[in-house]
């Protein structure tokens, strides 16, 4: 605490991210981090970004990445906002359509960021519970609220909820930005982007660091009706003209123009995470049905805390969230099959060790 | 206006960066722009950082980058703060020390974005007027405040104050954050650094933009007592946890390794401004004793707007700011010397014709 601290930095509870140890070479699970690199197209289109232009300010209004995603995803322009990270994305959003006045909903359960931004932005939340199964009780959304956000899937649940509640969830609060967070749509999940054109008041936000592998490179984006973009865009110029720079612009553009590495990628992702996924349940794990690049394992003996520290041991890191609820979970990022085996193999001395 | 956007985005006015057209080749001598590209050495670091780590999460903690710039300043790394541009470091720092019960002074001639950040987090600001020679009036910031933000050099002036001025207005406000901008301090002025080891309250920003030529990579730093440091650090990790990415972090240090570079293209700059602002003196400029990479003129005869409508005409992009007392000046970036060469010619033109 320091006297020259504003009310606004003395009274704010940072968020603080998974642990990115330097002490030794780990087999990291715990960041949901894709296993495989970027494409080397888009590796090239960063090499050949590195020339002189890079003394010159990059485009304020990001149009070749912003066309690109349009284009991708089948809707205008005016309807894309790009950012850095989705961390970044969620944050302007948190400030741009969120009222003080009445409480954001979001689960109890989801990512820890939304009750931060909440109070950087000064606003009420309501945390909504998730049901004895990890599942999003939308209907007990159905009350008086300043904005709802809502991943999907969920995280750390891996939980995937079908578009058809978030139709419903936006019909029934027209008056009411609903912001649907797709970090991990990708590894199996149906975009909402579909309803973006449906529903003025839908937000869909993306991020390039799971799917496309670039959390190295900070890249998030968000699809919605103009008006929402535009308002996106009014926070944003009232923070930071130039949130992305060059190399990462070419980055994103390019990681756009490789949809079979994409596919390629994501794919073996989803195999492995199967493959994961079966195995755990015949060493007696409960599993969450994950349609994302972790899963959310849980053991009807062993503690999840102890098996976090026995598996960093061994050298294998995952996450483990010292919380209501789900202090008996852990979170464990899909990696390579070589990795995911590493893992299991640890997991199997664990369990072997304790019978 | 949408009935979604909460009262902060319906409020703001937000900032409007100069122009990066797209219409034609121009020579831009408009946002104040290196015309150096990076370092050699710069350009190596990226495309070696153009790997597969690039999958994985940067450093949240940016620690290799602040050691760096510890050492290069003789502060301790907990005195250092880095950021997506110091137009984001501002941002948090605006969120981080200064007071919504008393109002933020600074020049009503300056950057304008500080009144942008000052309405984002609800603070009142109060304009201190510059004197007849656009120099800071230093006496006047003797009032009740919730901190203070000056740039030195000022922009658009170009004028650079002395740090005894500095030394006494942080005196002076033991309970406040004097926040010094010293986005262009390398093109002939003494940075406040020195400041810092003073007084606790004295933040010094800086930018890799300007005298490093990476205004296209987006980097900027803060040096400060440790107490500040943890404060911006508080609200940036309540907004975005990973603000600058592997490419941005491996440039930036590569930047600072590369002195001799650094030296010789910030000289070359400083030997053009010299020589171009005693050519616009022998045409009839008015022109600032300036310690920045651009000059701010006016002529006595020919209205501002009429010679930036000119020039644009020509192909030659500068700032023309229309806001009372300076909207008979025109701010002129420094360019090489074929640059302000093509300039001063056009300039002689437009001069000549009107007589």
């Amino acid at each position: 605490m320091s006297k020259y601290w504003s009310p606004l930095a003395a009274s704010l509870v940072p968020y603080v991210p998974g642990e990115q140890p330097k002490d030794k070479k780990y087999i990291k699970l715990n960041t949901n981090e894709n296993p495989y690199p970027p494409s080397p197209k888009v590796l090239e289109a960063i090499r050949e970004a590195a020339n002189a232009d890079l003394r010159l300010y990059p485009d304020p209004t990001c149009d070749a990445l912003v066309r690109k995603i349009a284009d991708y995803y089948g809707v205008r322009p005016e309807q894309v906002f790009v950012g850095n990270g989705s961390d970044e994305v969620l944050a302007f959003a948190f400030g741009a359509f969120f009222d003080p006045a009445d409480p954001i909903l979001f689960p109890d359960i989801t990512y820890s960021f939304y009750k931060v931004y909440a109070e950087f932005f000064g606003l009420k939340a309501e945390l909504i519970p998730l049901d004895e199964r990890f599942e999003v009780p939308f209907e007990l959304f159905d009350r008086e609220n300043g904005g709802i956000v809502l991943p999907n899937p969920n995280a750390p649940t891996a939980i995937l909820a079908p578009l058809d509640a978030f139709r419903g969830l936006l019909a029934r609060n027209p008056d009411h930005v609903v912001m649907i967070d797709e970090a991990y749509i990708d590894f199996g999940g149906q975009s909402a982007v579909e309803l973006v054109k449906e529903f003025p008041n839908a937000l869909v936000v993306q991020t390039l660091s799971k799917s496309r592998s670039l959390a190295g490179i900070r890249v998030g984006f968000a699809i919605g009706s103009e008006e929402l973009i535009e308002g996106l865009n009014r926070v944003k110029n009232s923070f930071n003209s130039y949130t992305l720079d060059r190399v990462a612009l070419a980055a994103a553009i390019a990681s756009f123009d490789d949809e079979v590495y994409f596919r390629t990628t994501t794919e073996r992702v989803i195999l492995t995470r199967e493959a994961a996924s079966d195995k755990l349940r015949q060493m007696g794990f409960e599993v969450t049905d994950s349609r994302a690049n972790f899963v959310f394992i849980s053991h009807p003996a062993i503690a999840a805390k102890t098996l976090f520290e026995q598996l960093r041991e061994k050298g294998i890191l995952v996450r483990y969230f010292n919380q209501p609820r789900i202090d008996n979970h852990l979170r464990v990022s899909i990696g390579t099959d070589e990795e995911m085996d590493a893992f299991l193999t640890a997991l199997q001395e664990i369990v072997a060790a304790r019978r």
